[in-house]
């Protein structure tokens, strides 16, 4: 008999019918003998609904109240699915974050968890009850309910089966796993059955948005499986486990991940003297604007170019910004450019294998794709290139890396 | 400066340019000079909105359930209020019944207030800022939310205007007061400035839907003073008052209410005996069904009709209930009664002028309307008639008792 969390999110609520779907496979779980703990998000919809009401009275919003708000979307799924589920003879109860309680800190809208209290949960678990607990919030040490983020429900449900030591923590929402590539752009791109943290991790980095980063994070702290199902039917799923958990014929390259959150500034022409990166980028980290990739060109006559990617939301923020210091740095302009586009390669096999880049340069370059920018990390290579070229990079590195053929022996153990 | 409390329903809150309507009401009260409290209804429609989703995926459920589900309607207008506010640069921050906290009994969807604190508001007020507590709602002992009943903010207003000991509590909804009968039944309904709490809980009891009865019961126990209004706009009132305090001309009645809330249930030929009523009674009040009016004809031949009135919604359970007694008191039958309505006459002169009655009976005797059963308090005039009798009836005693003259000489203070 294990004990497992299952977190449904919001297209796999969307309705009274995705409700009931969504108790059949609860239920199924209970009857095969095993304890769950259900984590929900916001219906389909709802949370988009909210923001809209919020957007049309204000501007401008006080993010406490604005979490006071959005926290209404779990707590309405949780209290339905609990009530869907007694429907059925199972009992249930829903919890709010504030309930466990699920303490965090008081940053709104993207809190971060201190503590998480199981005892309520153990109880009802104890009872036979199944406790159905509303993602994505929180409280407060001053009683202020606090949010986790778009996506914080996955962070709620791994920190959940972290603290009650589950053997277990899925993810249902309207994909059946992670797969080499977005099937939508990428018809050849092949399920994939094991994952590891670390590649999990660089793939929602760079844009796949199965999860929340964080609650991989956590899951690779605490050692909590994560697995990913879908809630539409189908056995197909996809493990997120431990690297050496990963068999040892796995494939060099895992997926092939596009992201279009990227914009790109060029500060031109600056004199080439120490500080010039801390003066340029220090207005932005303040601001809370994260700087991805940098490229410093090497320096001719004393003079170099400054390039930096933005998350694409906030690049007028950061030109206004970066303006204000271009004549104190005696730089000449600044240019930016948001027709960009990220392709990245993830895969455990990079750092063994040297060749990988030069194998991901010499494939776009075959295609005529010019790459403005390069960024690795061991297990990760990610080229910016013109937004056309987007779809075209991630067929053409599908194949180069023959992940349309499971290269890979491993089978499900 | 006051402390006003202030109270807007679901209609006034209806939409984001309602909102704003709101709003600017609150801001003007504060700027001229008082500190003001703020309790909020759900969205208009939104109640209405999560009861059918919870009949959807569930046709009964566990109150538990349906009170964390339906707290969120209040939970989203308090926050967009408070956002609102804001948003006119008028600080303003939302409270849930659990932060405050307003402590129940754990009767979930029709909870008693045990305890409220107001430590967390007076620290509010202190900052120059304006609490919006979500209405309706509360938290049990053990941390459950519970709600107080359909209308149950007005409860909520009147509550936190006790504990605060402010000056008054004003009701904004679409109505400006409260008239000597339904201005869409009797046009010549004339608009009252002034009545007493007693007066004001008769009007409540049999069917005016201006304020949750029990809100009147508490600002008559601590004295809170009442104020009807509407947020559309025009400086038409209605006070709520202690009996002392109205006029010493006021008329004898204040208004003629309809309700179409009663059906009617007879036991016929029954043996009278002693225990007779508590026999057919008894399992209405366990089953938690109101009866309101009971009539017991004399006995002839031993036997007697016994006839009583509940909720129109309460009538199938009734009938399935008594229907069980009948064979054990030796009833010949149970025959009911849907089809009718309460007249009611209310006024604090009633309990001087023993004519009134009669009055009331001859002017719908005129009429060749047949009074089925009659109920009668200090202060008010109660019949049964047919339903198609209902608002003829209305008109007929509105003339009766000369309410559309202001025959009484009150004017404001």
């Amino acid at each position: 008999m294990a004990l497992i969390v299952q977190k449904f999110g919001g297209s796999s609520l969307a309705s009274v019918e995705h409700l009931r779907r969504v108790a059949k496979i609860i239920a199924g779980t209970k009857n095969n003998g095993h304890r769950v703990v259900v984590v929900v998000s916001a219906m389909g919809g709802e949370t988009d609904r909210l923001v809209n009401l919020a957007d049309e009275v204000s501007a401008v919003q006080q993010s406490r109240e604005l979490d006071a708000l959005l926290s209404t979307g779990e707590q309405v799924s949780a209290a339905l699915l609990a009530m869907t589920l007694q429907s059925m003879e199972v009992p249930a109860r829903s919890y709010l974050g504030l309930q466990l309680p699920l303490l965090t800190d008081a940053q709104h809208t993207r809190a971060r968890i201190i503590e998480l209290s199981t005892g309520e949960l153990e109880k009802t678990l104890e009872q036979n009850i199944i406790p159905v607990v509303a993602g994505f919030q929180g409280v407060s040490s001053n009683g202020d309910i606090t949010t986790l983020g778009r996506g914080g429900s996955d962070t709620s449900a791994v920190a959940l089966a972290a603290a009650l030591k589950a053997d277990r923590c899925e993810i249902h929402s309207d994909v059946d796993g992670v797969y080499t590539a977005d099937p939508a752009l990428c018809p050849q791109a092949r399920h994939l059955r094991r994952i590891s943290y670390g590649e999990m991790l660089e793939m929602a980095d760079v844009g796949a948005k199965i999860l929340q980063i964080r609650s991989v994070e956590l899951a690779r702290k605490f050692r909590v499986p994560l697995l990913i199902k879908s809630s539409f039917g189908g056995e197909r799923c996809t493990w997120i486990v431990e690297e050496e958990e990963r068999d040892m014929e796995s494939a060099v390259i895992s997926g092939i991940i596009l992201s279009h959150n990227e914009a790109k500034l060029s500060v031109i022409r600056v004199p080439d003297r120490p500080g010039i990166a801390y003066q340029i980028l220090s207005p932005l980290a303040e601001a809370d604007i994260n700087v991805d990739m940098i490229i410093q060109n090497a320096s001719i006559d004393g003079f170099t170019d400054f390039t930096f990617t933005v998350p694409k939301a906030d690049l007028s923020k950061a030109k206004t910004l970066v303006e204000r210091v271009i004549p104190e740095i005696d730089a000449r302009e600044l240019s930016t450019d948001d027709d960009i586009v990220k392709v990245s390669a993830v895969g455990l096999g990079i750092k063994n294998c040297p060749g990988m880049a030069a194998r991901m340069f010499q494939a776009l370059a075959d295609e005529g794709i010019n790459i403005q920018m390069i960024s690795t990390s061991d297990i990760r290579l990610s080229c910016v290139i013109e937004a056309k070229y987007g779809e075209l990079a991630v067929r053409v590195l599908h194949d180069t890396f023959d992940l349309e053929i499971n290269n890979n022996l491993n089978a499900m153990k």
